[in-house]
């Protein structure tokens, strides 16, 4: 982080025509933005966005309301630009990439999908580790490899976005949150795309034999990624790590990427210095991942689709704190009166 | 509201490609502005944005942070674009008029600035009331004539935005806010633009001082807002009014905007369809209206900034409702398998 920048921004802030904090978490993102950008007046103009798919042995276990070749299907979605994150990454002219990890269905070529295809699917977590050490390895690469892509395409990318898809991930993903924050995991699991009362009780029981086979520590976040996890998942917490590395901005999705960022955080702590985190998701075990994050969701509007769907939303937000901090007039300039009391 | 185009809509969201009801208050906002503006895929491109400018006799109680010359310095900043609303009004190709009421300082004619000058102030509404009759209609005529003047620059208006600027304007608002929920003085004050606990104890005495000469009754809300009111607070009132009978969605702004509405919807209930509500204001009686609007707000990021800035800030994501919901592809189009479970 760059404390110059930042400290600039934080002064400037300071002098412009509103009375001090008035813009609230919108000042705040410029500050901190400036701070990860190296630049007193930053910007959210070039975003990037990776969705990451495959699928998940744990699916046979009856934990998803929508059949697993969903999967390919909404990869075919992205393609033709009428799933919720194509529809959005246009608007918002953001580049978007798609990375197929393995999906059940083979895929053919498609057109903004790059195949980095690891197995059909990975290991039933209930009955054995969803990866091996290779394919973990190999996953969290895809993630490296789509963030050093992003930035081969451009000089500079403002921010940085990881989205999922891949049914049946919430039953991952709840596993390795009840894992990493040691939890039960009846505080945490939720419906995912939609299970009715009898599907979250079959998810609990899932997860909880999964949890007494692999018996997880905390002390080993990535041996609890190999048997708990997913290809995607183990794809975004390598983007992650990758943009920290390379000081690229990141603007966490929902549930799914915020258990990555999670886990990324405990691999490599000072990730938290590169995230921000784009709205609550209406899965119920967001709300207790809010205490272990390094900072503070921006919306809270019952999003729960994932795709890096929510990230996309927030991004005026991010464009708006920078467009009103760069062009806002200071006192000086316009002016006006400081306070008097 | 037009039902059959609401109908429409709901239809639409349910054959999205996305679980149902995960995009969150982005389907529900999307539904809703269908019924107003009766197109089953609604739009939010077309913003209009009217700032009500006056100022207020009560300030020389000392109940603000800031000089009285602030209210002119900012119309000038205004015009000159170097405000938060004009710079959002500018990032979001909205179309941004500011209506002077009356200011102690006299003003030079301004480029986007229209006179409608009613007095230099308002009576100090703890020692007499704050406007005549013949002061409450004028006013509130401007607000009505901000919206005519609104639509005949534009055939459609998807989205009013009215803002106001005064120094002192949060000690009427927080007097009618106290006045038309029957709350004491004390669970609603704040800071406004930064006072500090001295300023704040002054300002509940001044409102209760302002209550006991008054004596507002819920039955008669003009009355209410002709001794208690402002000039541009009573502006407000009038626009969310017209906007209601022409039928044009109004997003309303912060604290001091959401008194306005709260006490248009007093005088005519059926106002309550035609406001979308952008954010919770970090003034902290803002938390005691959330129980009597009629909708929820949208964002939560402690601003308190006024001049319609928080729904300047909101409109990204009313823009981007209606993107997906206009653009996403249905389940049909795409091929993709509807919930299995």
């Amino acid at each position: 982080l760059d404390q110059i920048s930042r400290n600039a921004a934080q002064a400037r802030q300071m002098q412009l025509t509103k009375p001090q904090g008035a813009l609230g978490d919108l000042e705040r993102l410029a500050v901190r933005l400036a701070g990860m950008q190296g630049r007193a007046c930053p910007g959210a103009d070039r975003v990037s966005i990776a969705v990451f798919a495959a699928d998940h042995g744990v699916a046979a276990e009856g934990v998803s309301a929508y059949p697993q070749a969903v999967t390919g299907q909404m990869i075919v979605n992205f393609s033709r630009g009428g799933a919720a994150i194509s529809v959005a990454a246009k608007a918002l002219d953001a580049h978007l990439r798609v990375y197929n990890l393995g999906t059940v269905t083979a895929l053919e070529p498609l057109a903004g999908v790059e195949d980095q295809v690891i197995a059909p699917q990975t290991g039933n977590l209930a009955r054995e580790a969803a990866m091996t050490q290779a394919q973990l390895v190999q996953a969290m690469n895809v993630g490296r490899l789509a963030v050093e892509q992003a930035q081969a395409r451009e000089a500079v990318i403002d921010i940085f976005i990881g989205g999922e898809m891949g049914i049946g991930n919430t039953t991952p993903a709840t596993a390795l949150a009840a894992a990493l924050m040691g939890l039960p995991v009846t505080d945490l699991v939720g419906p995912g795309t939609g299970i009715d009362g009898a599907g979250i009780a079959r998810k609990v029981a899932v997860i909880e034999r999964a949890l007494a086979l692999h018996k997880p520590q905390p002390v080993d976040p990535l041996e609890m990624l190999r048997c708990l996890g997913g290809f995607e998942i183990a794809a975004l917490c390598g983007a992650y790590l990758q943009c920290a590395q390379q000081g690229v901005p990141v603007l966490v999705d929902g549930f799914i990427c915020t258990v990555a960022a999670l886990l990324g955080c405990r691999l490599q702590p000072q990730l938290g210095d590169w995230l921000l985190f784009s709205h609550c998701s209406a899965e119920p075990g967001y709300a207790r991942l809010l205490d272990h994050l390094p900072s503070f969701p921006l919306l809270d509007l019952g999003m729960r689709l994932g795709e890096g769907s929510g990230a996309a939303v927030a991004i005026p937000l991010l464009r708006m704190a920078c467009t009103l901090h760069a062009q806002m007039s200071t006192f000086e300039e316009a002016a006006v009166s400081g306070a008097s009391l």
